[in-house]
């Protein structure tokens, strides 16, 4: 259900289509707050989601001081119906732009170096927020994360290479459940860049759903592994158009594939052969990247992002200070 | 001397200081009107510039219907005390969307194929205005150049891998004075996106001229070639920053170094040992690639840009319908 200006409200059923038991109680609040997204979830004792809000309210709108404002606007109904209950977040919310800077635990870290520099405090009505710590791979390379450690730690499997597709999409090592190291790959932006602020975009037509689509996504996976380089092969969405080789609809998902492409390149030359794939992504993102991975010769096991976001929350609020009384399932 | 809104106005004077000999008369004027800047000199026969303008009126900011206009406000002054005196251009003025499309020539080609197929046409005033084609490489790889292939035959020799870097940078091979093909990297507007409209604008300040920022440079170039892929490197510009790694006036360099490094990596895979490197270039973006390409163990011979595109455009004048009678030197 669409309320206004992006605002999302889901009231889900249980497995029945009824109502969910009043006895399965709300323990806690599960905020992803992120550069361009707000997301919360009134999660039940059970770990099942009762109730979700989205908005636009992510950090590059939200005004110094005016966090507090966006929470309570975004969940008050919840806290006031249930007074008492934490409230858990992760992501830029504790970047220093944010509503206050947990500072980055350095890699390889696991749940308990993660919990134990959660950040507690307590605002307007005496409901307690708890926000998760950032990662750092603190080497001459340098790397950070903030909200993904917490979606890696939710995977459920404690051996993987944990793939997060996104604006800044991210690769996990993941080894007896702690994250040893990861890396960025600007991926998303730079899709978003070359689309909408390139001259490629110049030549390009909105993309249309189907084989041909499909298609010139898979001409790009080719095209980032046939050599040349993606600032030579990005060029191919203009000069392509201009000779009559890629049709300006193509030119979204040719790109697309370049850039998907070049990531999982990349990527898969730092993922052990001995270690399965999760890729924590759905929709056309994760049919993106299952099929960038299988043309690497990999296959993948596929993690839904808000159930991997919402279980690495409750496994960090168990050990976090000032929110371990939080107890599920 | 700069007159107003970025136009520019130069009087050159001979060797000697003196302004040029009277007898050196006048005999083209030669426009470099591309993407975002128009460029015109008044050429004498001894191929000396007299005279040279400059503004922002390039394609994007040009209306259809305006380019008459824009040389007329630009030029006039040259046409009225030269009567008859022919306006030879190259550059985007000849795409789809320019004063008059003249299409692509295909590669290989030389002198004698670009020449046949300049656009000729009078304007008022009965000034002849001729617009060189640009070139395409009309192979699966596909792509396209307006404006470079006149400073690549300016540039004096016959066999040479040609560098032209660029807000789009060009590589040709050039063999018994014709070229082969070419290859367009989107180096200088990827640093434009990057470092303007990216995340990575956000930690950054600007750069101070000096021995860090060489360094920085160079730092970069390293990291193109150590592995990672571009969509990886470039988030350094981010993470370093925030780990104290890298100073954020040295964001710009770094990423600089970054992405001439990839371009001159990738495009010296295809550049033939046997052939010397012409790198068309001024100023600091000559230092930079000239120290890419010496990273990558080749040296340059340099040629001026301006030079490269009169010598071209005086070249291809001669064989071309319509403007044949300008004769240089």
């Amino acid at each position: 259900m669409n309320i206004t200006d992006g605002t999302e409200v889901n009231h889900p059923m249980n497995d029945s289509g009824l109502p969910v038991r009043h006895a399965d109680r709300p323990v806690c609040v599960a905020v992803d707050w992120g550069t361009s997204r707000f997301r919360a979830h009134l999660v039940a004792e059970s770990a099942r989601l009762l109730d979700s809000v989205a908005s636009d309210d992510g950090m590059s709108r939200a005004e110094p001081g005016g966090f507090e404002a966006v929470l309570t606007r975004m969940c008050g109904p919840w806290l006031a119906a249930h007074r008492g209950i934490p409230v858990l977040m992760a992501g830029m919310v504790g970047s220093r732009n944010g509503w206050r800077e947990v500072p980055y635990v350095p890699c390889p870290a696991g749940l308990a170096e993660i919990a134990d520099s959660i950040l507690s405090f307590e605002i307007a009505g005496g409901t307690r927020v708890a926000i998760v710590p950032g990662l750092v791979v603190d080497d001459a390379t340098a790397d950070v994360m903030r909200g993904e450690e917490t979606q890696i730690l939710g995977v459920g499997v404690d051996d993987a290479v944990v793939v997060l597709p996104g604006t800044h999409s991210k690769w996990a090592l993941l080894r007896n459940g702690r994250i040893e190291s990861f890396r960025t790959f600007m991926t998303g932006e730079v899709f978003g860049l070359f689309t909408h602020r390139s001259v490629l975009r110049l030549l390009a037509e909105p993309s249309i759903e189907g084989e041909a689509e499909r298609a010139a996504f898979r001409a790009g996976l080719a095209a980032a592994t046939a050599g040349g380089g993606l600032l030579h092969r990005a060029f191919f969405a203009r000069a392509g158009v201009l000779t009559g080789k890629l049709a300006p609809c193509d030119v979204e998902p040719h790109v697309s594939g370049l850039l998907i492409g070049s990531e999982v390149g990349e990527a898969m030359k730092l993922a052990p052969d001995d270690l399965p794939l999760v890729l924590v992504a759905d929709g056309i993102v994760a049919t993106n990247y299952r099929e960038a991975i299988a043309a690497a010769g990999r296959e993948v096991e596929l993690v839904d992002p808000e159930r991997a976001f919402v279980d690495g929350l409750i496994r960090l609020a168990r050990l976090g200070k000032g929110v371990s009384d939080v107890r599920v399932r």
